[in-house]
């Protein structure tokens, strides 16, 4: 955690001990009256607030930091087919840290249909993920997380973007495809579910205008993957 | 897992109730008889059998199937300040999926010091890591890992390579810093651990004939940052 996120209707000056928050600040960063830390509210600036008070039940800030702007959003909206309900989650917030505009996670025709009603879709654990996401990232902003019924309508869904299809049976050499997307201004990833897209999807992805490319000659995780993407068009655009 | 390995001592026809692979091959990928998977020994080829027998308490292979050469490692070594454990367990598994073939894992001056001294050194935790990002990624071959006492000790291990350090205070623009790796024979990425390196430690670097780069403005984990810069010179390199 490299800044303490509140939400806007949170307060925001006492952090009592159930918190996680509290608990991260005491165990992991050992806090002490006087230290200083990063806060910010969701979508608000990033600024820095004084600890006042360490207390077996709370903590106390004093927010009197002057403001900096958040890191705005990398352009880009990852399209991945729904992977196991623990891995979307971890992967939430990963995509958080990075700085991605959008996760767009659509039904596969070789997906597990039960994913798309699993309980993280309801019980909050992906909010969380993206709080958790933008912390470790040291900021206040984050990505927009949907489901989509088909892969269909998740490409319908970036339509105005240049869409590069990340898949095993993609030809080489990232480096020389992915160089055409220099100067993009949005850009949307697609990766599909573990066991790969169905014959109906390729000839979807045949008839939309896309860049097509693989990550090497191995078969890796869809996570793994989706952060790969996001590496790699990130340095081919230049936006790192 | 994409490839039932096995090590050269062990029985390699019959898989029993209480092995992970057969637990993997009934429960996830549900086979029958007379379905075929991909099969290999630690170090040898790639190759495929018949499953003759599933029963209850054991499954029976029929390697009857052509050799093919197991995927290569990348001509790279990851040198990583000690991360916690758990971390570095995942961590190593996922750089064996993506086939590198060092992993050098370092105090860092600003390390938690008894990390080097966890039970995944000594209770085989790394090595399953290691057979499971291989199966991940359906080869035979994985990378060697060792820990060093010291940042100076990793980098006297790497010292014929083209060494790349990635730090958040390195240079924008890793599309244009890592264009010189081009043709690059054998490199080394050099990642801090997550408190980053201490003064010493820089002064090393600084010594040291390398490459700085960052890969965007957020601080992200040692894990995420390890796969991306991976990543981003198996690209640069072109040997993706």
């Amino acid at each position: 955690m490299n800044l303490v996120l509140f939400r806007s209707d949170e307060e925001r000056r006492t952090l009592l001990r159930d918190d996680r928050r509290f608990q991260h600040l005491v165990s992991v960063l050992r806090i002490v009256p006087g230290d200083r830390v990063a806060v910010g509210i969701v979508g608000g600036a990033v600024t820095s607030a004084r600890v006042t008070t360490v207390e077996p039940e709370r903590i106390v800030l004093d927010w009197d930091g002057d403001d900096s702007p958040a890191q705005p959003l990398l352009p880009l909206t990852v399209v991945v087919g729904h992977p196991r309900p623990i891995v979307l989650r971890r992967l939430v917030k990963d995509l958080a840290t990075l700085g991605v505009s959008r996760i767009l996670v659509f039904r596969g025709e070789l997906s597990e249909k039960s994913y798309l009603e699993s309980s993280i879709w309801s019980d909050g654990s992906l909010d969380e993920a993206l709080l958790l996401g933008a912390e470790q990232a040291g900021t206040t902003v984050f990505p927009s997380v949907s489901r989509l019924w088909s892969l269909e309508r998740a490409i319908a869904a970036v339509s105005g973007d240049s869409v590069v299809v990340f898949s095993p049976d993609g030809p080489a050499r990232p480096r020389d495809v992915l160089a055409e997307l220099r100067g993009s201004s949005e850009v949307a990833v697609v990766l599909g579910p573990e066991r790969g897209f169905s014959e109906k999807e390729e000839n979807l992805i045949a008839r939309t205008r896309c860049t097509r490319v693989r990550m090497g000659e191995r078969t890796i995780r869809t996570e793994t993957a989706c952060l790969l993407a996001v590496g790699a068009v990130a340095t081919a655009t230049g936006w790192w």
